[in-house]
């Protein structure tokens, strides 16, 4: 049978109408041969043996499952559906399967095997008897038979033909048959044929599909399904495994929907990609687009920031790098590179995978081999071209470790949010300046089911949810996600150097007719152990619009520099659309010409001041989040709005500025109060000029606009000024 | 001129009036001898050479003053007040005259000592030149000259003694002279005779002026002022140090004024005792009450959780165990008792001594002798005679650390808070059931000068701003601090045993003719790895009154069980005065006959759900803190209050049960709904009833009203119970 199975293997590579390479170490028939090797098995049961994190990982595993085995088997008649019993059940089944498959090759104690044997008989004499599922969407075309949808269903082959490949040594050809007749053919068939919108599909949705099926492949020796689940039910490369790593990731490894869910998405790429490795080599998988898989895990870690992920989009955010998908991820990636930064998150992570490459981070972990993982200053270019806008980080450590988000990104489909140019703000492990996330209870049933709540598209997704411009009290797109989908900004320019970094992104097709453009850059003042965030948002429009520029930031208000005028015993929503009516006006003031400072203060005692250059046409509304929101589903966040009305064009400019600290246990207070005592914007041709006074000393920082880096003089209060880069910044003589 | 001294001495001894034993090992002359003795800097020299936690301290210690020496000296002629420069600027000089004194002796390097010595010389030229301050507050009986207030001038000796008596050897006797006429002594006298209303004042501020001029009656050998110090300016024993020590503690070592005023007013307290004991062993000084300093030091402790004092009365919330006046207190606690326990808090402190003692912390720390220092459910009996009522504190390990704050006690003086019988809850090292403290940002200029903010007086003061039964919307005795002082509830008991801790207080006279009573238990249900906390609050009046029960929960509201009426695009204050102007009114509701739940979430992932036990006479309503607050000075917490209009008498009976965990990283959430199905409250004699089904387990918790703590057998459900102590719990077989 064995020798059957490698010929049958062979023909099909040469069959494969896009295998690159002739198949020459087939290893069909030998398990577990997926993302766990046998070679790696024997490694593994070595290090049980002695000491170490592996050892301590196995011992843990084997004593939950221990108590999981203990439990009677029960594969439940399919019935609920997300977060039900049934659901929750099969969920897991597959999980424990796994896991009993690992502990099984390990211990090489036969009850764990029977464990998993005994369940797949279950699942093999229920399979055959399902129709698609009774909670399934109406008119949907991706029903499940065990689950309500066939993205669950598709998790859970891919679970399932793992734990299969674990324990396939120990069965009889009798089991192996009914296992494989009327469960895992029946399951990979209709996970494929049976719904090739969702197979073909070039969405995470399609990975999941194509990792199970592809995987079963080389379990049952079915390189067909392989073919398939590599190139499209039809072999054409329209669709499959292949088409998702050029399409779903940017030239950077960006996934184009965030963060959040690039580490989902993450999980069946990295598993079906070392399942590949392992079995076709030759097919140099990792390597494919000058390694993009790395590049997307890597870029998973580069999004986060002390620990979680850049809350962009419908991002739940306490999510971030110890989540079980990038702790895969990063367990592959220096399996492949040995690069010990890996190590640095390995080691933040504090989880062990029990696989072959898991055991080389926990011996490396063991023998503290970790060097720090840099985070760095990088425009990942959006779109599977790398040219659909770009999202931005800017770090520094001058004062405290800071980062910068700006988003000139694209949309990212379905889960996007209207926020086209936003920013966020990070300083010393904090959130400043906030972005609202998703709006969900992640499985609290009280909270609209768990599911993401109402407020998500009424509020969070709205372009007033974010810190960039509104005009005329609408989203971006008229928060039309098709439109939004098909329109994205445009990166100007990106430059990191000595004195900071800078970036610039523009949109005219976020609202007719008008043109946003914005400027960030995170300026380093060594001589000051600090730094400035210098925005520049220009709208510009053919007719006259009202813009609002808001600013959520997290703490609580401790002066403004203007007289505010306060709702103090009524509080009416700001407006009826828009995620507007979730805002309460709390007060609103009108600043005279010049600096209009608002500094708040966070719960871990820094004060933060966003310095605002006005000429008197600003208001500023402050804000509360929480009207019209009966069921208490919204967090109450503070936040204030810049706005002008009734103009064709504003800049809005201004600088932020972290300093000080409130140290009410220690009873001392440091700079509770702003530095900057001037500051001027000039544009000067192709020049945006700044000119601060901070703590007394004087300042030019010189952003050059146009888009060649050649070197440029310029001429400033009659002092004559050198920029070769895009962005600088000169100490200047007080006056 | 040391047998001299010694004489006068031992004459002055003989002399004093309350001088209990003859003065036979008087050490007047040998310097220092105040907190640091000759024998413990031979010790810390010694110790500074090796290495530990102690060297390490000098060594961060000298590098800090060696950077402040490099400074010119400035003595500036008074002018600001507090928070100004020369206020700011003399706080500085005494600091840094007393640690560079310390270094002196330990370094013996004499540049420490020269640095010392020429500050007290310009100080010493400044001081006969001055007369009161000019920023002395209008009328005020305890002007400083140096300072705006004595308060500080008192600081600044208590400091200053200590930094001459450690740099005495080191001056000629010309500049002793200098020193002592010119300085010490002025500054002595007029802390004293110059204003006995505060020298004599049992009350803190007294404390630092008895603990100032004492000392420097050691130092300066002048036992006079020692006596004085000790037994009133009169010597009668009405005021000074030891009726002091009399009457501001209760026999357990409770401060009146709560656990952010106790640590502030240990520090003096502890400094003088300890130099009274190295100077005049014989006086017994720690043993004085049965050893109430002790006691006061360790019940400090006790009134902290997860290191934090419970803020009752005005606290600033990030006052805990690890503020200077308290490591002051458990290294001297420590030195006196070798308990072990000690260490544990010195641990926690991070912070070490340079005294005798303190070297004794820190190389019992080096040799890791420290043992879990054991927090305990202690009624401590409020007023000096300890019967003016509690403060409570109930403590459990079952399901999580946690704490019930309970305050059946006295009203603490100008700082105290109309909040009798208010409680307050802690989980798993967080606030639950929330006490807003102090509305105060501490030395933050923009916020009110840093001083108590206006809204502390209307907001923070209130009754309705804690969580205990408000009438007719007013505030406990009228918000009237005198009155206050001079009623206070009565403890009626506290019990505390295997099931839990159960007490009850009630007041007469924070309403005319309404008596207040509640019954408040902590339960431990073992079993379910849980605790429930039952509160019984019965209001009794004779005319028919609004009753008012708020509570301030900390997190998102997440479910109630009945429908909610909100105020949704439009919010009001919800009254006019007392507190309630502050509160917006965002919801309401009548829930019906049975168990009314109200479900939040706090921001570390615990759910709490409190079950009222309700018959459609309660409203409930639920409030934002925020409103007729224009300069947003107070944090916009949650609440919701249970109201009764129109009655004589109500009683409020409620379950609260911490439950489940949401886990939104590893995408899990249990338990998120109240287990608690059914719950009765029955009075049936001397007895509490409450008979719940909780997690489908069914108990009768069991209280005994009556004062003799005698067996009783009772009768429930036709089944017999006996109950021996006043608190019971009973597994039923379920029904």
């Amino acid at each position: 049978m064995i020798f059957f199975k490698r010929t049958t293997h062979i023909k099909a590579a040469f069959l494969g109408l896009f295998s690159l390479l002739l198949s020459s170490v087939a290893s069909a028939g030998s398990h577990p041969n997926l993302v766990i090797t046998i070679d790696d098995v024997k490694l593994m049961r070595q290090a049980i043996k002695g000491e170490g994190q592996f050892a301590m990982a196995y011992n843990d595993l084997k004593a939950q499952v221990d108590e999981q085995i203990k439990q009677p088997i029960t594969v439940p008649v399919p019935k609920d559906g997300g977060g039900g019993y049934t659901h929750e059940r099969h969920k897991k089944n597959y999980q424990v399967m796994y896991n009993a498959g690992i502990i099984y090759q390990l211990s090489e104690d036969d009850k764990y095997a029977d464990y998993v044997r005994d369940m797949l008989l279950e699942y093999a004499a229920l399979y055959p008897t399902l129709d698609v599922h009774p909670k399934r969407k109406v008119k949907s075309q991706n029903p499940g038979k065990l689950f309500w949808q066939s993205l669950n269903e598709a998790m859970w082959l891919v679970y399932t033909i793992q734990a299969y490949d674990l324990i396939y040594d120990s069965l009889s050809a009798a089991q192996v048959k009914v296992i494989e007749d009327d469960l895992i053919r029946p399951v990979s068939l209709f996970t494929s044929e049976g719904q090739p919108s969702t197979f073909n599909k070039v969405h995470n949705h399609g990975t999941w599909a194509t990792a199970g099926v592809g995987m079963a492949g080389y379990v049952l020796d079915e390189p067909e399904w392989v073919e398939k689940s590599l190139y499209d039910l039809d072999k054409s490369g329209k669709g499959g495994f292949i088409k998702q790593l050029e399409m779903l990731f940017s030239p950077q490894g960006y996934y184009n929907e965030g963060p959040y869910y690039q580490r989902f998405a993450l999980l069946p790429f990295v598993t079906f990609a070392k399942a590949i490795e392992n079995n076709e080599p030759q097919r140099n998988i990792f390597e494919y687009r000058d390694g993009v898989l790395l590049k997307a895990i890597d870029t998973t870690i580069q999004l986060s920031y002390n620990g979680l992920f850049f809350p962009i989009n419908d991002a739940i955010k306490s999510k971030g790098i110890d989540t079980i998908e990038l702790v895969h991820g990063v367990t592959a990636a220096y399996g492949l590179t040995n690069d010990t930064g890996y190590l640095d998150i390995a080691k933040k992570q504090k989880q062990t995978i029990l696989s072959g490459d898991g055991l080389k981070v926990a011996q490396a972990l063991d023998n503290q081999m970790q060097t720090p993982y840099e985070f760095r200053s990088v425009a990942f270019g959006d779109g599977n071209d790398g040219k659909q806008g770009a999202l931005v980080v800017m770090r520094t450590q001058v004062g405290g470790d800071q980062a910068v988000l700006f988003k000139p990104a694209a949309q990212g489909l379905g889960h996007g949010h209207f926020d086209k140019l936003t920013w966020q703000f990070y300083d010393r492990g904090n959130e400043i300046v906030s972005d609202y996330g998703a709006a969900r209870f992640l499985n609290v049933e009280a909270k609209f089911g768990g599911r993401y709540l109402p407020e998500n598209e009424t509020y969070a997704k709205h372009t007033v949810a974010h810190n960039t411009v509104v005009v005329d009290e609408t989203s971006h797109f008229n928060a039309n996600v098709k439109v939004g989908n098909n329109n994205h900004p445009t990166l100007n320019y990106f430059t990191t150097n000595e004195f900071g970094t800078v970036a610039n992104g523009s949109i005219s097709s976020a609202y007719k007719n008008v043109e946003l453009e914005r400027t960030l850059a995170l300026i380093n003042l060594p001589e000051l152990d600090s730094t400035i965030t210098l925005d520049i948002f220009n709208a510009n429009a053919k007719t006259k619009h009202q813009f609002d520029l808001p600013l959520h930031y997290k703490g609580q208000l401790i002066d403004t520099s203007f007289d505010l005028k306060a709702n103090a015993s009524q509080l009416s929503a700001l407006g009826s659309n828009n995620g507007y009516q979730h805002l309460w006006l709390k007060a609103q003031a009108t600043p005279q010409n010049g600096l209009a400072k608002v500094t708040w203060l966070n719960d871990n005692g820094r004060f933060y001041t966003q310095t605002s250059l006005v000429s008197g046409d600003e208001e500023f509304l402050f804000t509360q989040i929480g009207a019209n929101d009966p069921l208490f589903n919204l967090r109450n966040e503070n936040g204030f709005i810049r706005r002008v009305e009734d103009q064709k064009q504003h800049t809005f400019v201004s600088i932020l500025e972290p300093h000080g600290e409130y140290n009410p246990s220690k009873e001392y207070t440091l700079e509770a109060v702003s530095r900057v005592s001037a500051a001027n914007y000039i544009e000067q041709g192709n020049l945006l000029l700044v000119h601060l006074i901070i703590k007394n000393k004087a300042y030019l920082v010189a952003i050059n606009k146009a888009h060649s880096k050649a070197s440029n003089t310029f001429t400033f209060k009659n002092k004559s000024f050198t920029l070769n880069d895009r962005l600088g910044v000169y100490a200047l003589k007080n006056n």
